[in-house]
């Protein structure tokens, strides 16, 4: 089954010899270690998660740019794991970012509804973006249960979820707010922000479909 | 049939009235003035890249640290829309990230084999990585063919492939290298470098599925 090996094919020197298992633990180690030396002291509670976006994108700005509202990991943490809530992503890319073995031990369901052909046909007949149109299917599919949403590259996405809230509609259960980019990224983050949501920001540009999904294991790891 | 929309719901004066296929634009123009405000100028034969990666993280440390060997970026874009590549990723997140439209119009399969149950066992069973493992399945499976290597994510994907240039077994038709990391990282893509690989390298610890995703499809975009 296996025979499509190749076989030892000998070392480099100037590769480390690590297990697979010992590398998350050397890096953790190295970016403690980094920011210690450049003065950043990271809440213990919080830590995990800004350790994993450094992690995710050697960029070590995650270590300021992450706001996170009044008890927001122990939030989060307890709604993954007792909720069954439905974690729903606006990219595909943190869909199969997000760990799936983990979703499936808490009875988390994953959703992305971004490719689908009915949400394509809303947003041209409405006008409205695609990640709009998927929040308000997601709402309406899910909006009973606790919904989970973790955002890494639409802010229209994040204006939908605040104009829900603002009309009375719906509020999500907990969002990651982290899209990445250079038009209307920053204001949208900013109305998470100025919402009463349970969440988790990187304030600014930066973030992404791996910040996102990094975010949520690192929840789902704690 | 898209009868879930909850229609017009309002604006926010923070955020402007932009359609999808402006924001693009719009951010390409920030993207490029603020480069310009740095005194950097990338090469115009690499700028779609460029662009595509500091648009996917707003990070400019993509504008010094992407190496590209010579005529790297025609060579991919004719590899790819004229030579049927099979692109095969170290990671779920970047084979999803990389447009399956665009593939499929230029005939390029895609593959990632990281989840495979055979390259979990062959793991286990050889002491190597899955991402070595999935590299010598890749190789077996689509050996005959040019094959893309796009690695966002495991140094050891990269080491495996110059090992198997080195030992005369298999030279692949093009490789994106920019794992992210803080553990063999720099090193594997060292080793990228110093092979006479056509290939795009982001140089240091930066990188990601994300920019894996974006490299890729900045060429097939061009």
């Amino acid at each position: 089954m296996e025979d499509f090996l190749f076989g030892d094919l000998g070392s480099f020197d100037s590769v480390r010899a690590f297990l697979p298992e010992e590398i998350e633990a050397e890096s953790m180690r190295i970016i403690r270690g980094e920011l210690s030396r450049m003065g950043i002291s990271v809440p213990a509670e919080n830590e995990k998660v800004v350790l994993r976006c450094i992690h995710a994108t050697a960029d070590f700005d995650f270590a300021s740019n992450l706001v996170f509202s009044k008890d927001a990991v122990s939030k989060a943490v307890s709604l993954l794991k007792n909720g069954k809530p439905v974690v729903v992503t606006d990219t595909n890319m943190a869909l199969s970012g997000i760990s799936s073995r983990f979703c499936a031990s808490f009875g988390i369901e994953k959703a992305c509804f971004m490719a689908d052909d009915d949400v394509a046909c809303a947003s041209k007949k409405s006008g409205l973006t695609r990640a709009a149109c998927s929040v308000d299917k997601a709402v309406r599919l899910f909006g009973g249960r606790p919904v989970f949403f973790a955002v890494g590259n639409a802010p229209t996405a994040l204006v939908r979820l605040r104009q829900l809230h603002d009309a009375g509609i719906f509020t999500p259960a907990f969002v990651v707010a982290c899209p990445v980019g250079f038009v209307n990224v920053v204001q949208a983050k900013e109305l998470v922000l100025s919402a009463p949501f349970d969440s988790i920001v990187a304030r600014g540009r930066k973030g992404g479909s791996s910040v996102a999904a990094a975010i949520v294991n690192a929840l789902l790891y704690s």
